[in-house]
C-alpha cells in the first residue's frame, strides 16, 4: 500500500505540512492549491524539499468548474486549466484533480461534458499531466461517481480518468459496488475520508466534519475493497477537511492520519480486545485523601511496591494503584488504565504496528515489565495477559506488607473509567482505542452542565467488560478542569453505600428536588424514594432494567462512582449527569 | 409588553439565573424542569426568591410524550403529569408546557389526542394549573402548530390551550399567518427564538443553534404581529437553546437577551443609521510606530489634543486618533470607532433604550462630549451628527499645532474596520450593531488560515458607507491574538502604494506563487501582474468589478489595508485572506 494525504488535512504552512507528513511516514502527499499559493516556496523548491524528505507529490488539486459549460466559458477554462497544469509540472506532479462543475455548468449532457473533458485531456497531455475527474456530492449536474465514470468512458482519452473520493460516494448513500465496473487503470486517484452520521447539507458536512478512517460511520473497508478489486494500484490518500485538524499540531495529526490508513488497510497484527480491567492508576503527590476514601469504600491496602513509592489498594480483584513517583504538585488524577488481554505479546505488536507511542514505567530486574501505550489525551494504557480465574497478574506480587482483603467489601468490578478528553484529541482517541484495542464507539451523546454541554462517547467491548466514556468539556472549560472518575460495579449498592457511610464517607450531596422528580417520572414507591434520598443515591430506568448509583466527593480531579446494574440496564445514568455536575459545581463554588 | 425568558437560555445554577434575569430587567422567567431538579433550592424557596427579585414565574416546562398513546401508557402519563403539575403549583406557576409526543405516540388521530388532552386538562385543573400544548417541529405525529390548534380546539377544555414557539413554526417553513385563526385567549404562551439559515436536521438545529431575535434569519416581527393580532396579551418569552449562551456569563447574556426583545417589540427611539466613519481611535502606550506608518501612507499629524495625551492624524477627511491615555503596556489596538449619524441625540436615546453600556471619554468644559456605547467585544462606538459637506465635526478643533494636510495623500475614505471578535460575543455583536445602529448582517463566510478557519461576518449599511467585518478566530487562538485592521479606500491604490514605498513603507510581503495564480485564474495580462508583484498588491475580481489592495505590516495588533474598488466590486478580497494570514504568520514565526 502506498500512503498519501492531502495537505489540506493538517495545519501549518506548506513546508511545515511536508515535514510533518514525512516524519509520520507517509509515502506521498497531494498538494492543495491554496497551500501552494500562500507558500513562500516556489513550486521547484517544494518539489526539491519533497524529494529530500522522500515524499512523492501525487496529486495537484483542485481544478474547479471546468466542464458542462458554453463554448466561450470553456475557452477561458482551458486557459485557466493550462496555468494549473503548468504549475503541476513545475511541482513534478503528473495528476491533476478536476472536480465536477458546481458553479458555472449550464449544459446537462454526458456527451457535452465528455467532449470538453477530451479537449481538456489534450491540453493536459501537452503539459505532460493527466486529469482525474471527480463527482462532487454537490456537483451541479454531475454528483454521482457512476456518472463521472460514464463521462470519462465517453471522453475516451488516455489522459482522462476518474478520481474516487469515499466522502462523495458514501455521503450520498451511493452504492460503491459499481466501482468494480471501472477498469483499475482508469481510476487515476483514490481519496479516503470518514465522517460521522450527520443530517445536514452535504457541503457543510464535507467541509467541516470529515474524519480519518475509523473515526466516523462510513464503511470504508468495503469501499476500499471495491477499489482494489479493480486492480487500482495508486495511493490510498486521505483528504480530510476538519475544523479541528486544521488548527492542531500537524506532527501529531499526521501520525494519527497514517495510523488510520494502516488500520484501514488491515496490515496489522491480529490481537483480541481486552477482557477486563486489570487496574486503574492514580497519580498524586499526596495520596492520603484517596486512601481515606478507598478505605471507607471497602478497599484495603495490599501493600507498598518493593522499589517504588507506589501502593496497591484492592477490593477482591478490583485494584487501584496509587503512584507518588515524580508527582510533585500533582493533585490526584487518573494516570493509567490497566487492561487484561488474551495475548499481551500480540497486543504489543499491534500497538507498534499502529505507531502507538510507547508508555514506560521504571522496572527493575525480577520485576514484571508492563507493555503500554500513551493515549491521545496523555492517559497511559498498560496490558498483561489475563491470568487464570481466581489469580492475579504477576505484578501484584511485587507489593508487600499489605492488609488482608475485607471479605465483605461488596465491590464486584471496575465498571467504567471516565476520561476527560480535550476537544483537540477526542477524534484521535476514538481511533486509538478502536484500532489498538478493538473497542467500538457508541453513538455520542450530550448532557447539559451548569456551564455548558458536555459531549460523551463511550468506547467499549461488546460484552461491556471494558467501558471507557470519553467526556469532552464545554469550550470555556479546560479539559483539565473537568474531573475524571472510576466507576465500580456492585451487586448491592445500597448495602455498600450504608457500609461506606458507617465508615464516615461523605457522598456527593443530591438535591431534594431530584427525588421528587424520580418519584414523578418513574413512579418509584415512596419507601424506595426515601431510601434513595437518605443515601444520596441516583436512579435511572430503561426498558431493559434499572440503575442505582452514587458519587463520592472529588479529590484532586478524581472521584469515584459506585453503581448497580439491575437486570439488563446497559447505560450510565446519563440523565443524572446534569444533577451531578450541578452538585459538583456547588461544592467547589 | 411583558418580557420573559426560559432558564435554559443562560448558564449557571437556577438561583444564578434568576438573579441574572432580574438584574437585566426581565418581568418573568420560565422554569426549565432540569434546572429545578438540579437546584438545591426547593420549589417554595425558588418561588420566594423570584418574588423578592420581582420576577413572575410564567411557565413550567416541559412535560413530554403525553398524548397520542394507548390507554395503559396514558394512565401512567397522567400519574407522571400530576407530579409535574404538583411541582408547578409549589412554584406558584399556573401554566405547564406540554410538548407534542416525540417518543411514545402510536395513535395518529386528532380526536384521540384531543380526548387525552381533555383528560389531562381535568388533572391540570385539579392541580390549579392549565396546559399549553406545543407542536414540536420533530413531533411524531403533531409537528405543525395548526394541527396542535385543531387538537386543542377539539379538546375544548378551559385548562387546555396552545403554546406557540417561533422556532417550531419557522424552522419548518410553516406560514405563521394562520396563527390569527386562534383566539388570543387560547394562546396560553408564546416562545420566541431566532436561528441562522442552516440546512440540517431540525432537532440539532433547535438544540444547538437557536439565537436571540435579531441574530438569525427568521422574520420574527411578522410572526409576533400575527400573535398580537389575536389579542394575545401574555409574555413574549425567549427560549434559546444555544451552545455558547449555555456556557458564557449569565448576567451578560440576560441583558443581551432582553435587548433582543426590546428591539423586536420596536418600542425604541427611531434613529437613522450612520452615514460614514468619523474616525478610528487606536490606543497604545507608544504610538510612534503607528505614526511612522501613517506618515508613510500620506497622513499628517493634525496636532495634539488641548488637554489629553491624544494626537489626531488625517488625510483629507479620513481621521485616525492615537490615544496614549492610560495605555501603559498596551500595544497598538483598535479602541474605538467614530460614526457620523444624521441625528446624534436620537442615536443616544436609541442606545439607551436598548440598554447599550455607555462609553465614556474624559471631557473638560469647552470640549465637545461624544456620546458612545461599548460593543460586546469591548470596542467602543462614538457618534456625532454628520457635519455639512467639507467641514469637520467640532471635536476636531480641540487638536492644536498640527501640520497642514498633504494635498496629494490619495486616501478617500475609511472603507471598513475589521474587528476580531471572541466567539463568545460574536452573536451578541450582530444584535448590538443591528439594533443600536441599524446595520445589517451579510451572510457569514469562512476562510482558512494556516492555523484554522476564520469566520467572518460583515455588518454594514446598505450603501456601504459603514462596513464592519467581524472576524472570529479559530478556537485554539485567543481573539486577542488575531490582529484587527483599518482599511482605507483610494482612487489610485497603485499610485498610493508607489508613494508610500518611496517614503519607506514596508509592505506585507506576498509570495510569488500568488501572482502565478492570479495570472492563471483571472487571465490578468503580464504587465499588470508584474506591477502587482512589484508592489505586493493583491487582486480579486467578481462579476461586478475588480479589487486591488495591499497590507502594511502589523504593529501591536493593528495593521492597515489600502484598497481600490473598481466598478461595482462590493466584496473584501476574501479569497486573498488565506494568503494574508500565511504571510502574517511567517513574519511573526
Amino acid at each position: 500500500m502506498k500512503t498519501s494525504i492531502a495537505t489540506v488535512s493538517i495545519s501549518g504552512s506548506l513546508v511545515e505540512k511536508l515535514h510533518a507528513c514525512a516524519a509520520a511516514g507517509f509515502d506521498g502527499v497531494e498538494i492543495f492549491e491554496p497551500d501552494l499559493i500562500a507558500s513562500d516556496h516556489s513550486p521547484e523548491e517544494i518539489r526539491a524539499l519533497a524529494e529530500r524528505l522522500g515524499l512523492s507529490l501525487d496529486l495537484y488539486q483542485p481544478l474547479r468548474d471546468v466542464e458542462g459549460v458554453d463554448e466561450a466559458t470553456f475557452a477561458e477554462n482551458l486557459r485557466r486549466a493550462a496555468a494549473t497544469f503548468a504549475t503541476a509540472r513545475r511541482l513534478g506532479i503528473s495528476t491533476v484533480l478536476v472536480c465536477s462543475n458546481v458553479a458555472t455548468a449550464t449544459v446537462d449532457s454526458d456527451a457535452h461534458s465528455a467532449a470538453q473533458l477530451r479537449r481538456l485531456g489534450d491540453v493536459a497531455r501537452e503539459h505532460g499531466v493527466r486529469i482525474a475527474f471527480e463527482a462532487l456530492a454537490w456537483g451541479r449536474f454531475v454528483d454521482d461517481y457512476r456518472r463521472a465514470w460514464r463521462i470519462v468512458e465517453l471522453a475516451d482519452h488516455p489522459a482522462v480518468g476518474v478520481c474516487l473520493d469515499s466522502f462523495h460516494v458514501l455521503s450520498r448513500g451511493h452504492d460503491p459496488a459499481a466501482i468494480e465496473d471501472i477498469p483499475g487503470d482508469k481510476i487515476f486517484y483514490l481519496q479516503l475520508a470518514d465522517a460521522p452520521a450527520l443530517s445536514m447539507d452535504v457541503l457543510s458536512w464535507s467541509r467541516h466534519h470529515r474524519l480519518f478512517p475509523g473515526e466516523g460511520d462510513f464503511d470504508l473497508a468495503t469501499f476500499v475493497a471495491h477499489v482494489l478489486a479493480t486492480g487500482y494500484d495508486g495511493p490510498l490518500s486521505l483528504e480530510v477537511f476538519n475544523d479541528t485538524f486544521r488548527q492542531t499540531d500537524p506532527d501529531r495529526t499526521a501520525v494519527h492520519a497514517l495510523r488510520s490508513l494502516v488500520w484501514l488497510h488491515g496490515n496489522v497484527t491480529d490481537a483480541k480486545p481486552p477482557v477486563g480491567f486489570d487496574f486503574v492508576e492514580l497519580k498524586a503527590e499526596d495520596t492520603s485523601e484517596v486512601e481515606i476514601l478507598l478505605d471507607q469504600l471497602g478497599f484495603t491496602s495490599r501493600g507498598r511496591h518493593r522499589t517504588k513509592p507506589v501502593t496497591l489498594w484492592a477490593a477482591g480483584d478490583v485494584r487501584i494503584v496509587l503512584n507518588g513517583h515524580q508527582a510533585r504538585d500533582v493533585a490526584p488524577r487518573v494516570a493509567s488504565v490497566g487492561l487484561l488481554v488474551p495475548d499481551a505479546a500480540a497486543t504489543t505488536r499491534r500497538a507498534a504496528d499502529l505507531m502507538a507511542p510507547t508508555a514506560y514505567r521504571r522496572t527493575y530486574a525480577t520485576e514484571q515489565p508492563l507493555d503500554g501505550a500513551v493515549g491521545p489525551d496523555g492517559t497511559e494504557f498498560f496490558w498483561v495477559g489475563a491470568p487464570p480465574a481466581g489469580s492475579a497478574p504477576a505484578w501484584v506480587s511485587e507489593f508487600e506488607n499489605g492488609l488482608p482483603p475485607r471479605p465483605d467489601h461488596g465491590v464486584c468490578a471496575i465498571d467504567h473509567v471516565n476520561l476527560a478528553v480535550p476537544w483537540q484529541t477526542a477524534d484521535e482517541a476514538v481511533l486509538f482505542l478502536t484500532s489498538v484495542f478493538g473497542l467500538s464507539a457508541d453513538a455520542p451523546t450530550e448532557f447539559a452542565g451548569p456551564t455548558g454541554l458536555v459531549r460523551s462517547q463511550v468506547m467499549r467491548t461488546a460484552d461491556g467488560s471494558i467501558r471507557l466514556p470519553l467526556n469532552v468539556a464545554p469550550q470555556v472549560l479546560e479539559a483539565a478542569a473537568m474531573p475524571q472518575h472510576v466507576a465500580f460495579a456492585c451487586s448491592d449498592v445500597i448495602g455498600l453505600a450504608r457500609a461506606a457511610r458507617a465508615r464516615g464517607l461523605r457522598f456527593l450531596s443530591v438535591p431534594d428536588n431530584y427525588y421528587d422528580y424520580v418519584a414523578g417520572r418513574f413512579g418509584v414507591d415512596a419507601e424506595t424514594v426515601a431510601e434513595l434520598r437518605e443515601l444520596d443515591l441516583l436512579y435511572d430506568r430503561s426498558a431493559d432494567g434499572a440503575f442505582v448509583h452514587f458519587y463520592t466527593r472529588t479529590v484532586g480531579t478524581v472521584f469515584f462512582e459506585f453503581l448497580q446494574r439491575i437486570e439488563g440496564y446497559d447505560g450510565y445514568g446519563t440523565d443524572n449527569a446534569p444533577v451531578r455536575l450541578a452538585a459538583q459545581r456547588s461544592v467547589t463554588a
